[in-house]
């Protein structure tokens, strides 16, 4: 079967899902929604695929799934639309910036019965992918810890940041999902510092640039995350995870693999410092998982619950700041 | 403009270029020869290719370029076939093991004027042009010494070494051109060591499995070139460039960028062992060089020329080695 | 001038500091006082000093200074005894388990106006110092972050942890110190987490063995700490320091710096996994920076004061722990 | 036992040999002998030793072995002036620069039944006897092709070339050794390249800045040794050993183990730049294997014909450039 694929926004996100698309085999793309038309167009010139309105994409029956890559306040609406439409959804992340607000969309997605998947592409990148594999093939026995280290090249527009719903929810929340996906364990508590040190302006719009938050399990296993909104040297992606056997550890990636020598010392090229060339293998690994979830009616890799939940430790990384105090996870979740 | 290929040839390299062909914008496969129907058949299915014969390829006003992925011994015949009937001709590397053969025939592409690449996939990995930009942005200043480390897993089978001719004009051929495209400079002399230690049988058939070669050009620049046919920890594939004002090297690839740790030590997962896998890219860079030449009108990045010299250095490593001395590159060139 | 030393405590500790002793030019051991005969008759052996009574020593005019090495309950009275006896201090940390008894001390060391330095080894290891030198040539602008990743190969016998006064104070100790010292700023909040997840033995007496804890100055800068008392690969100690202009990271330390490779992949041997061996350079400019400061009158690099603020550091994390919250530095302090 | 040293000659070498005396356990510096007084004076203050005259030595009653640090024409009647008068002797490497006399002498030796010990200070490198240990445990299984990689960061003064007996018997005479000593079988024969490339004065004055050698012994192994007088990127020393199992290789070592990163990429600092830098722990670890020996009446790690064999392959090499062809070793052996 070949799964047939609307893409709703075709912005940045929505070119990169709209080239997984073309690159994965089984899946087709068929349509775009767009309110741009210069933006439709440009889709339509790449991948030869017809533009239609949202409404249209719903009763479309050329169309078997959608990949939602509208603003962020769209999401739920749109996931709840399509789940009544009876396409298979794929979201980007967050469903939305409010708790109470996602979960009535899941309510949905489960009376609907339908399938959603969110985009949490990390865990479809290839050596993260190699890290969670070595840990479940026991190689680093029982996990006790997990590092995550993730910093990026500079701070989006004030504009983006104003409707981010702040760096916790916006930044954080992809290792939120990551530590939780190599934790093997739901967070029980959590605990979190942020701070101003890289642009005053980021402060005067109430939010940080530079935060730590330690996740607890209740067996005791740790979480550790450290966010920056600037590295100067990049866009700096890594985790580690030590257990009772060992640990394993992904690298970042440079530009290339070389090396180079002069009168000043040995370097290596810069960091691939761009999430859409950074995280290309992932983005199309993580639609030919949806593909194949589609195509064989089976659970998606990340769900909406996934979503859920890392929109909750967000939630409670803010609280615990605002309140300097560990968060129970339960305080936010109700 | 869209440049129609066709693939001679659906073995494994065929394979490779009629992927690359297919994830190159401004390239389409349009046929594939093969004479044996399977193996057409499944290019057919996985490209919606035609099956025509060699001479209707030849024939065929729908088809600019050929890629010619067949036996050895005939790529020098279909070359100047292709280049009489007006194609573009990429060939897989050699074009025949005879340098007179080679002369011959890149004396009919010449009076053809036709476009002629030889496909020497190494100068197109990512990791490889970096080594080359640097070298040329000046980084390493004058380039006095050339190490090419380049080892296989696995020895092939005696069948394909019996038609090889020789390590030299099969594996090491590669590392000539290398070299020659590091060193800048054509090599004057060459001197070169051979023996068998992986595998009796391949010393009964006349070849070595390990070898090492010396080239010095005019100005006395030096590449070192050392071949295994076996190294068990992988595919090793290493350049390293000397100059006056430093060095620059390319490492080897991992099939994922992370690292262990246990009571052992430390460990970091194998290297990608299959030329197919290595050089991917390289394979879909170096096909898209082809089409941006033939598209151009441009030069192609390797020539004729450059395959008749790296067969040169061949011939001459297999005369060092046979009379214990230096062998000077105009002692086979004539 | 040569500075005579007497070495108080000939256990694993007081032997690395007489080794050091003799190999640290313008430095000579004289006495050792140490209650078991055959311990301190192996370390006359080796250095050829004399044994000596506590009293004897401080009697003594041919000593210049001692380097306590003898349990943490006798550290006070004994840089207080010394002090008042006119020597030069070096003592191993922690000064004492109660704040209160640390500032007593200090009133004493203040008013008889001696040279007192405390045994924080790590500021003094060669790569920790090369990513100190780093940040005061400003090549990593503004300090922002601090990442502080310190494992022990395995838990010390419930003996030692029932006198150690917990992880923190014990082990956390020399992160919190190495933290201090590349943060540039003195802390203004704690915030930590504890689990026994190694060996439920450590629970039964109070203690964690799985500790985080992140340091956060008045203006904002933060540093995190990540501590386990087990690492099956080794003794694992990692520093690394983000800033405004870059990032500047310290490796482990390998038994030997060699590569190996096979059929299963890439491997290096195990960390140096052991204090004595890490840190062995450490030690020996350690007290060569001891011997200058004593020999010049200059102030000691790590003083009185670093030791007291290590051990409020460790009992705000305590108390951060203990009641969930972040601690203010001035809630210990008083 | 303690061994009792005299070291004559007090120049650089010679000073590297005393410190390392002195760091030995069982071995003490009990005179020196020099012409330059002050030289000679500075060694006295430094390590407490007599100044004698080298016939005051040789029938010194309280000496037991020699340290030859004096200029090379002088090392082969030394060895045997200390020969006859029992006492065990290390020469720095070469004997002579003669192989006849290279021969005399050891003949000298031998019916002296004297001990001697040539200094190959490369072997006694930590992570070069890691790379030995590991292939003797088997890890790499049976050698194959050995890569020895050795660049300095300069080249002499024109004087010290104009003595040293060439780049041959003056450099590589190093990875000659290292390279037997690796290889774990004799050199059958030798072709080797040579060019100036870095400096024309050394061309002037008959010798070559960059070389590259190729040995292969009579069963098949090879050996790569690449020099060059001058790498802008600091003292280059690195092995590799191929074998049937796998690969084993010496990393560089850097001025310290730290990673730094900014705008323009990573970076490490430069090597250690200086061979009694970067081989401090090799210049003890020699001399205390030369202590044992002696204390123990065994046979010496490297010996007189380590040493002629070394010498034999540079002679070969020579040859080799000279008459373009490769030369068997049983040429200059006679």
């Amino acid at each position: 079967m070949t799964v047939r694929f609307a893409v709703l926004g075709a912005g940045r996100i929505g070119q990169v899902h709209a080239t997984a698309i073309a690159s994965v085999p089984g899946a087709t793309l068929v349509a775009v929604a767009e309110p741009f038309a210069e933006a439709a167009k440009a889709m339509q010139d790449a991948h030869g695929c017809d533009i239609r309105s949202i409404d249209e994409i719903a009763a479309s029956d050329d169309v078997d799934a959608v990949v939602i890559c509208t603003p962020t306040d769209t999401h739920a609406d749109l996931i709840e639309q399509f789940a009544k439409a009876g396409k298979a959804v794929f979201s980007e992340k967050p469903i939305d910036l409010s708790l109470a607000r996602v979960r009535d969309c899941l309510k949905v997605v489960e009376s609907e019965n339908a399938t959603l998947m969110v985009g949490f592409n990390r865990r479809f990148d290839p050596d993260f992918m190699a890290v969670k594999s070595a840990i479940d093939a026991g190689q680093v026995g029982d996990v006790e810890m997990v590092t995550v280290i993730s910093r990026d090249p500079g701070a989006p527009p004030a504009d983006y940041i104003k409707r981010s719903g702040g760096i916790f929810r916006d930044m954080t929340i992809h290792d939120f999902d990551v530590a939780r996906w190599l934790l093997g364990e739901e967070v029980d508590s959590v605990v979190a510092t942020g701070a101003v040190l890289t642009d005053p302006e980021i402060g005067k719009l109430g939010d940080f640039d530079s935060v730590n938050v330690i996740l607890q399990t209740a067996s005791g296993k740790q979480a550790i995350i450290t966010n920056s909104r600037r590295a100067a040297y990049g866009y700096d992606q890594r985790i580690e995870v030590l257990g009772s056997a060992g640990m394993v550890a992904a690298r970042n990636q440079h530009e290339a693999n070389i090396d180079m020598a002069g009168a000043d010392g040995f370097s290596r090229p810069p960091l691939l410092n761009f999430f859409m060339t950074r995280y290309t293998a992932a983005y199309a690994n993580e639609i030919a998982a949806f593909v194949a979830a589609v195509a064989d009616g089976a659970a998606t890799p990340t769900t909406g619950h996934d979503g859920m939940m890392a929109l909750a430790l967000a939630d409670a990384a803010v609280k615990s700041v605002e309140e300097g105090r560990a968060v129970k996870l339960s305080e936010v979740l109700g």
